[in-house]
């Protein structure tokens, strides 16, 4: 396979549509730095998984040796909502403005090498354009070609307002393509329309149109709807460590797979023996460790990766007692039964005097209560699960 | 009468629509100077009658004390067709704007009082507006909104491309009365979108609303179509007086009563009564002299207009021969006829010696061509028109 097409290979993997693949090929042929370009809201500095698909495969482009351009939408963002009505998009100051940059590049960084990045704010050329020249780019496009983005249709035939400057931001958004003179746009699937903006914009200005290159969206926790903050089904980057174990370990095995095409940085034929192996009998738990793992390292560290796994497979003890064990069940004499002895006969312990170490320890639980006095004498009827160590599970009653 | 009424008697002659009379009612009882706008293209600079109704209105509102902000709208002039489609709309630059401007002041201080007038450029403003300001001015309307209008809505449903800009130009314009604070604004009744648009930006700034006062376009010579220079039915305010002369006295009676009330400075009242001279028997030629008069003063002078007045009696001495005047038949001897004999013999003079002078006074032409010879001996079967000074006319047959 020759540099471009492996390059090509690791381009592709996760990506949902390319425009043009022919002329990314060519573009990689050159064998030149492309300029790569993803804009960035300034008003949401919060990450979530969801948005590191696309800084992922930022990543990809920066290891191949291309420049990365982090653009940060700031433009937008210091004018907030216009109309007003949206009392959550208050316009930022240049303060705001570089006070988020400072989020995102602490974010990012987890991910991307600062020294290959290139963070530019599109304020630089918006603030030169002018109304005139915002009137000159508006020209670039008619009202009848806007109709056709799917959310403006939508709305348009539902009698919903649109207001006039929504026409512009796709305008805005193609026009830094052309500031940047960008060799490809990285952006979700919902920003189909703004990223070919950018090529059309690019063309009627005589420059090389940049290539589209389309990250799908992330599936949340549930793994239906997309990852968002108000779905609450999102795993964010600062999360604590112990809060993204127990969130990827929450996900069903189709999901893990569809992470670890999008999130894992595993070389995509290593996902492929590793699934093999899960077919084979491994437990896809495991998998999902190994995921869970990789991302609190890259947020984290791998300490507190570790640390949150065996945090994981503690709470995990506690609460969650298989549903099958063997089952005993004791004649409860007058005077009661001392633990160690119950231990014992229901061979949780090979002895009174290991019942009795393994709860100095802490190590023994009834119903997932710890136990605390190693001379506890039961005396009352019940049923319950009685745990010792990690693995040895009975439920006994005494009667 | 009180004040107000009469200053609206004369603010509503000729008005197509004001928009709300009541507003403009209490405005006008405050007794303040209101600031009257008027929006004037930068690009043509060469006013004909039919721009000059709208500038006639705005002479009225100075004689009723008021300041009359004659705007150019030289911030679209300096963007020019910024789709680069048309080639007629190239870009001005400052010193075209500067120049064109003087170009107005030459016209149009022809009717106004240039001390009572203020001459702006909409520059000023919408250069420090910026692309953010214009992305706000945008998010005042909506897309919906904007379709209604009646070009708008006619080429949006004709599948005819509204390029998006031009939904930018009517906030533009709308702008203008923001940053002027108006308090009316008049234009033709082909700009009562753009003119409400100024109406509600006012609003949405939490200005008073301007009132809007359209005027009528007005009909060219041909009285039907819209004066125009494309469609040549036009009369150019710095036509020759001679032409002005000429294409006044060309149009229709009908035509003439409607260029009274629009073109006219002469009182309501006064118009009234000529009117009724003219259907008492007075000749509506001699009405349309009196028109073209007050014109060729206005914008020449008034030994201009006594020339054109003269020039074109001559001119139509010369060509105009009636269709219907006296007929006489005269028998030619061989010897010939005397022309003193014959002219005595038509009625068209009392005796021989009143025909030697009139011809020695250049007062006698036989088809338009003036006789030169008083001793004339007429020796040619022939018939022609013959006239003695400006009213006398018979067809005689020499045979």
């Amino acid at each position: 396979m020759s540099d471009w097409q492996s390059a090509m290979a690791e381009i592709q993997r996760g990506a949902e549509e390319i425009l043009l693949e022919d002329e990314l090929i060519a573009k990689l042929k050159e064998g030149k730095p492309l300029k790569i370009k993803a804009g960035f809201d300034p008003t949401a500095p919060d990450l979530h998984l969801g948005h590191t698909v696309l800084i992922n495969k930022l990543r990809t482009f920066q290891q191949l040796g291309h420049e990365v351009i982090f653009l940060i939408g700031d433009f937008t963002g210091m004018i907030g909502d216009p109309t007003g009505k949206n009392v959550t998009r208050k316009p930022l100051t240049k303060e705001d403005v570089l006070a988020n940059a400072e989020t995102y590049k602490e974010q990012v960084f987890k991910i991307l090498d600062p020294a290959k990045t290139t963070i530019r704010f599109n304020s630089e050329w918006m603030e030169k354009l002018g109304a005139a020249g915002m009137i000159k780019l508006a020209s670039n496009q008619t009202v009848a070609r806007m109709l056709e983005r799917d959310d403006f249709k939508k709305r348009y035939a539902g009698g919903q307002p649109i207001a006039i400057h929504e026409f512009l931001y796709p305008l805005v958004q193609g026009w830094d393509s052309v500031a940047l003179k960008a060799d490809v746009e990285l952006g979700g699937t919902d920003q189909r329309f703004n990223l070919l903006m950018g090529r059309e914009l690019q063309k009627s200005e005589g420059q090389r149109q940049q290539t589209v290159l389309m990250m799908p969206l992330l599936e949340g926790l549930d793994g239906v709807q997309k990852m968002s903050k108000s779905l609450g089904n999102y795993i964010g980057i600062t999360d604590a460590p112990n809060d993204m174990f127990g969130k990827v370990m929450s996900i069903s095995d189709d999901l893990m797979w569809r992470y670890y095409d999008l999130l894992s940085f595993t070389p995509k034929n290593e996902i492929e023996a590793i699934k093999q192996k899960v077919e084979a009998g491994l437990n896809p738990r495991d998998t999902k460790i190994d995921l869970a793992k990789e991302l609190i390292t890259r947020f984290h560290s791998e300490q507190d990766a570790e640390a949150a796994h065996q945090d994981f497979i503690l709470r995990f003890q506690k609460k969650a007692i298989p549903d099958e064990m063997p089952e005993f069940e004791f004649a409860l004499p007058s005077e009661g039964l001392m633990i160690a002895n119950v231990l014992k006969d229901a061979s949780l312990v090979s002895s009174t005097s290991e019942a009795m170490r393994m709860i100095k320890q802490g190590a023994v639980k009834i119903d997932g209560e710890k136990v605390v006095d190693s001379k506890l004498v039961l005396k009352e009827p019940t049923e319950a699960a009685y745990q010792v160590g990690k693995r040895k599970f009975a439920r006994i009653k005494l009667k």
